[in-house]
């Protein structure tokens, strides 16, 4: 018995070790996500590099979770929201290893992006990038402090962004119809659009699953969506 | 003591409900990339929409899979190759209704590809289709039959799909440039080349998470990729 306050700090020490990993890729993916979005608006070399790089330390982090999780399970025999908590970080580490991904590919492709003489505005992505990027802070606080409150919110924010995605998207393919030396450049805006209506679908993942951490129960299968689709008419009407 | 039996084979029985739910669930996926091939390729509206329908019974098996892991993981204790196995399961899971997403996806735009008098060629579409199709009934075999050896296969085998995904890239960017007309369907087809590829990446995703369920060892951080990435230079060349 004199041993037991010790075993259950020590499983507290831990979780506590677990979180603050995940705290930590959730600050990385953060600021990759952050630099990506300064290598558009600058064209900043260095700092799409930095996102660039940040991927390793990340992917690493995904491993060091999975084996601390692991431990966890193996030696501890959580149960509850513990359990629940554990099983969501090795989930959560898949959308934020994603997130990290997409950051890394939308600094790569920005250095690519011309705007030929001012003729295409890149002030729908940056406003888009902003939200995203909002969503993304306020989906790992939720995780950080376990608050279905704030999960819910971002749960229902993230209708904006596709809206957002669905208005750029419009956006860029006039420019591409308008002048053929649009293309290159509009190819690849269309793609770093997609990867930041991907940023905020991992976003919505993460705050589900903390969701359901926190409280043992789903949120509604079917979030409420912007329009994300074209209509047949929509694109011949152009 | 009399009892033991009964546990062990019980959790080899709940086990055995975890593996089976993974094998229905790939299927399900193999299932709606194959409809949504058909989409493309025939201009299949009936493949399109089953592929579409399919996404909610991949979403409910991710739930099931993931009550079920928690369960055996509260009151089993598995340990070593059954609980990495157990963790595998819950990582894999996301990469299946990922790929479901995709597939979804690709169906949806399949009915808006608009081939123009066969101006567009979707032949290398389809080949790439066909290895992504091939990979993944591998990678979904690999964890059925938790082969280590063909994981592996797989992992090295998705290099092809990338260098698949940069030919058709540069394909589909020639089309826009020859005719502004084919922006439209080009556009739709670059994307769902994107997501093709991504499906691949899957794929791996997967081997790579049952390699390590089966021999408690990563394979290494780094996959040979296929050329992804195309210089200035090759695109100034046009």
């Amino acid at each position: 018995m004199a041993d037991k306050p010790h075993i259950v700090k020590s499983f507290e020490q831990e979780l506590g070790q677990l979180r603050s990993m995940m705290a930590q890729m959730g600050g990385i993916v953060e600021n990759q996500v952050a630099l990506a979005l300064a290598a558009i608006a600058d064209r900043d070399e260095e700092a799409a590099s930095s996102a660039y790089q940040q991927d390793l330390e990340v992917d690493q982090l995904e491993r060091d979770v999975e084996g601390l999780a692991i431990r966890l399970l193996a030696l501890r025999g959580p149960m509850a929201s513990d359990l629940r908590e554990i099983v969501a970080a090795l989930k959560i580490t898949g959308d934020l290893e994603r997130i990290g991904d997409y950051a890394a590919s939308i600094a790569r492709k920005s250095l690519r992006i011309q705007t030929g003489e001012g003729q295409i505005s890149l002030s729908g992505l940056r406003s888009m990038g902003r939200l995203v990027q909002d969503n993304l802070r306020r989906s790992i606080d939720a995780m950080t402090q376990r608050d279905a409150n704030r999960a819910t919110e971002v749960w229902h924010a993230d209708r904006a962004v596709d809206e957002y995605y669905t208005a750029l998207f419009r956006e860029l393919v006039t420019y591409m119809l308008e002048d053929p030396r649009n293309i290159r450049s509009c190819t690849e805006l269309l793609f770093i659009a997609k990867n930041l209506e991907r940023i905020g679908d991992h976003a919505t993942n993460i705050v589900e699953r903390v969701y359901y951490a926190v409280t043992g129960e789903n949120l509604p299968p079917f979030r409420p969506r912007g329009g994300i689709e074209i209509s047949d008419q929509e694109w011949d009407a152009r």
